[in-house]
């Protein structure tokens, strides 16, 4: 052998520590991906805290190119942190580190990609998005309205997240799309407060889309819950709802937010737990992919 | 602390013993909800014995509303009664029991849903049904066209039933749904005797209904054999069969039933063990919650 | 058929609800089975919140009869409550409903047996039964010394409940068994405030049990993690430590516990997911069979 | 290329069909194995009709050479027959199939090993090999008696096997060894009429196989129910029962009955569906090659 | 009983070893089957070995006639070889095995089907079509181009197949069903030397075949990728990657074939271990079900 | 919140992509970690690949304190460099790879633990170690012989590993543990060449340490195939072989490794798809903190 002397530690492993090709550094790094790994409020199947481990993980089996935008992954530079260490089962403390992350990363321009961890870590993600961009609009993918008032109780939950949302920004800047479970009450206040779409994704999407391209400047911030594909599509996850659209439409309404303004984004409710064959994470990680590269 | 004093052991605790909002005593009920958990003559896999089970657990990730319909499932009166206790292998007094148990639903004018078990127990289910409704309609959704006159020498048989069925009802009274899987010989006697429509389920069901609508006294019991959806949807299955519609396809078929005259119906063969996801016991109990709220 | 007037739908159904012969009611019960369903807490996977169904569910694989004690658990009259209703994510909430649950028990002087859920439970469990019983022992059995006085910054954790425990009771009233997992501070203090046993569990049992047995009325409290055994044993749990003993030595230690004065006990860390064999719930089931019939 | 001419379809391809190295011609053969896939009476998981299969699946993980017994499976002609087709659902046709075939081993002078499905197969089995050997001897390893007289009014069960067998042999002519659950009527029954050993296996072997010694001739059939060890060793089976020897434990057992006249043996209850790892049925075709090395 | 003198063993037994009716001779029949197990150079998941395995027991829940097609497969007289034996961690070995088994069958007038195995696996099978058939055409389902040069520095790879396919067939002779993933790299090198087709597969199918049927004597490959399905269709695969069709347009696309002069095919990449709903392996079976009832 | 301020990105995330606390760099480090991801020669299951990620995303259930040897993981600094990047299916040039790897440690004074991987893995390792310690000890823990010369005609396999590691070393270099699967040739060629160990693990241990104690500078390399313990306590394998010793033997064995002389050692074989418990993976992990803590 011998060969010791021409052998490269540095080019010769990997680590598997970040998402595809997201290895900038954060100062060079145009974006940033950081896991906010809770999971304390779900009410059915909790895990999905190794949600954002099991995407980076799944990331190794897509192409950096998506052929639909015909566009790299690497040409935009992103750097992917890590995870938020977080105190379990502390609700508040958890919001709080993750709204001061948020506004971090808003504050130093660089476009934020969120992996939960369950749906309420939207809320200090978009509350901080709030207050930088204070016309912003939400376009909010899912299978559950997320507009309770309360949930056994508690204001903070993953079932109250877009309510609390809705709170915040102007009204009707809330998009809903693929929403197939709610209480008479969260369909009511959808009326008055959200904007919840019908049909298909793609076909909603294309409406939306050509609304909000008459303002190009306006300032998106895109949270897709993945249980809005169809627990076939994506049987990783905490609450499934049958009923929902395929993988291959969710994707393809994904790459119609080309030319959008999306100024953040997150991708949450990923519980790997129920799924061996990871396709539920592999989804999510052509989201992001997706996403990046739409923007 | 000292609360104790205002602590209410009847409002604090919950016990997961029956489906959603099944809670009415059997005689102020207007239905009843009885799991038949026989898997003995199955050809593949057992297993449905756990299904009535499955059923319920699963039932309470799913909302009391259902936005499809606008109709809560609590509007509904429902006594779930548990499961009937069987003689594990005697295939002919399990039957027996069940007649009898249906006997029983319907001559208190209660309308039944069963819980299967696999598709057998619809016969004895549908038996007793005739003998109430001498016109009964059946509605049969099924991958296999169950109508064989034997399997491996047995009369009685998952294999068998909707030709027992088809036996005992007037000529042409079994409409088959989603059917893409049976002999020649099968295929044969449906032509001479049943429904069998072909195309995608809701478009199948709109003319169905539309003729049925025209009487609308008509008795119509649903026979649902989870099944008939592609095995992506319904994975917790014994016999799965590829190429079947999606549960979006189902839901939307089922919700098509509302205004048919629904003297009782079953949902069968659902087999959790190969479903760690739970979206085929989910599933089930969403096209309960509909049925319900559709009659 | 016709047999429908001698059919009995009360004799002819079961509905699963209750573990094993704990069909009791509250009044005529000499002790009473609660489910304390919470996992907000936990560091790795979350899931024991389904636990306790989970140990109902398996406790119909078992036989009534205790060989080994050679006592029938129908012998006891049991109350099985179903489960406590708990808001998600809500740590001080539940404990404190979970502490006024306990002191009902003991007050009305029931002996209460609570499955969990994560180890935090058997905190307002124990504090309510040390407000009833102040020279109260506690018989801790774990992998993990749970001694910590904070992690990740939190006080009330999964990890610091039988330091939180051992700062209540009298010194050196906490005995634990099958450790073998900690941090160097956790072994200091426990050579200081605790009694932790080395060797094989049944051996170090007999001299704690010749101990105690000379003060049979003192007051004994059991809590059993459920990953003291081999995760070969118990692999449906959250926080797998390899190298623990096996199910029939920790039975064999729970069958010595006959001719204690147990006053209340716990298993907990049941976390089904990722047992598909279902013998973490069942080991948890005979472990709770055979301290109701050592008692 | 142009290797066709040399190339032998003969010598390239395996078709997996067959025990290890059980290819022997029934003519030739000293030895049978037939899967008999019957699981219509069990009480809790079904599946055990998928045993046979997985058995010969995983034998291949297994050498040919027993290091314990210095001796090698080829040494002993074994002819594989497959499967037995069973009629589903139809307990008595069933078993009166599997008594033919076995009277058929018996009279052609073959050493006959079956490979279950449920414990109830013993029956027809040990009734054929004491048609031709009154003064037979068997020897029960499981975790259940299997001794009731009915189990849920049916007297031909799994959980009714033994006793069957205990009332056609001659009295105290079935050792149990393993036996951790039971009745209170089943223990009365063993005591009187079976020879029910406690302690570890190797040692309880040790007496009975001394004593046999005496016997050289005496006939012995050897029924292993794979729940016998602890559920950690054997997670695939039907009703798993806590508190069972080890794997290492077994195998020792079965290593020492070499000297013993085996005229047959079964090995039951391998049910893989909850066992992903396979190690219920390696160790049962472990079982399986000790056994046929030994004897 | 006393039947033994009519049982009949062959007539009593099966023992699994081939494809649904897939007995006949090899030298009687038109066409074969054989595994070919390699999954040595899969870069994400390996374990397609055990494809040939799971697709034949998955058969067994399949009828033999086809409804789509009305055709019996029993029509067609099929030898199942059993799987080739290869050289673990060989691959140049194991190419040059298959290769020689497909010249051979090719040379013998036998229509083969090759069950996979990683994809890697159909260049030596198309290389000895090729020999024989030099104006081959191939028709490629597949979720990835499969056109790198190299991959991780090496030639031979699962996913270059295509390209050296494509090097060796005469220009766009190979057509491309399903694609949706691939390098920049790939997609450039498809719009110049493969017929890369896109839309859903039942419409390019369409526009293929009638192309194809104007030249009828055009002997056509058929290479079938599990994977072109979503991943929610086809779970057990190396390398899922979601936004692919379903089953049932797989189906329906495969049963356009008919009429075309397919001279072999293959079907690859069916990887058990992450499918435990068996559907991947029963959708394969279904496949060459179809394709053998097509051709 | 305003807190931005104060919020530090790199205290408050982690990438979970080194083991434990080994996040040394490689100039400070007196050992190094390093993946080995190569499983193209397995006989049965493949998937170890995975292993190393699995062992590390495992080790975080555990704690830096090793009770049983009283010493912090952290009081060695460790640098985990990730996996080797291995091109797919080339055996020939990832064996050159790994041998490059480790003859670069040894080089650099640095202790290695090298984590498979298939076993296979070692033959590099050690034959870099023997290169730089000619009279390297090897102790090797495993349920194989390992001892074949040929294998399906492959020299290089893991079922031949530790025969050409045995041609390498000195006679008698070999200590083998928990051997307890061979064939008849490999078991001559252990009597004569190896030393084949028996009883139990830490006995054998026991007087194999006290030999090699009295040689304290003798060079010893320790790998550890992870199924030498039984399949209950390490599903996650490739090859299960059913007889083996517990993870508490094993661990007690490893512990008696302390005050030898140990200068690399390996953990291969873990293959993490069929123990969704993970029990595998920290056993794993437990036993690299172990000798890390041991020597």
């Amino acid at each position: 052998m011998g060969g010791a002397s021409v052998f490269s530690l540095q080019e010769s492993v990997e680590n598997y520590g970040c998402f595809l090709t997201a290895d900038a550094g954060y100062d060079e790094a145009e974006a940033v991906l950081l896991g906010v790994p809770m999971d304390y409020t779900v009410s059915y199947r909790p895990g999905s805290r190794f949600g954002p481990q099991a995407i980076r993980a799944a990331s190794v089996v897509l192409e950096e190119y998506s052929p639909a935008l015909d566009r790299e992954l690497g040409d935009c530079r992103i750097c992917d942190l890590g995870d938020l260490v977080l105190p379990f089962g502390n609700v508040a403390k958890a919001l709080d580190l993750m709204e001061q992350a948020a506004a971090r990363f808003f504050a130093d321009r660089k476009r934020p990609c969120f992996l939960g961890g369950e749906h309420l870590v939207s809320l200090p993600l978009i509350r901080a998005a709030h207050a930088m961009y204070p016309d912003l609009v939400v376009l909010h993918f899912d299978a559950h309205a997320d507009l309770r008032e309360f949930y056994m109780g508690e204001g903070l939950s993953h079932a109250t997240v877009m309510r609390k949302v809705a709170d915040i920004l102007k009204p009707r800047r809330v998009y809903q799309f693929g929403i197939r479970s709610g209480t008479r009450e969260e369909w009511d206040f959808a009326r008055e407060r959200t904007c919840l779409t019908g049909g298909d994704i793609p076909a909603a999407l294309a409406s939306v889309v050509a609304e909000l391209a008459e303002m190009p400047e306006m300032p998106v911030y895109v949270s897709i819950d993945i249980d809005v594909v169809d627990p076939a599509f994506a049987p990783g996850t905490g609450t499934p709802e049958p009923g929902g659209c395929s993988s291959a439409e969710l994707l393809q309404g994904v790459q119609m937010l080309k030319g959008l303004n999306i100024i953040g984004f997150d991708v949450v409710e990923v519980c790997p737990g129920t799924d061996v064959s990871e396709r539920t994470a592999i989804l999510a990680a052509k989201v992001v992919r997706e996403i990046f590269c739409a923007s």
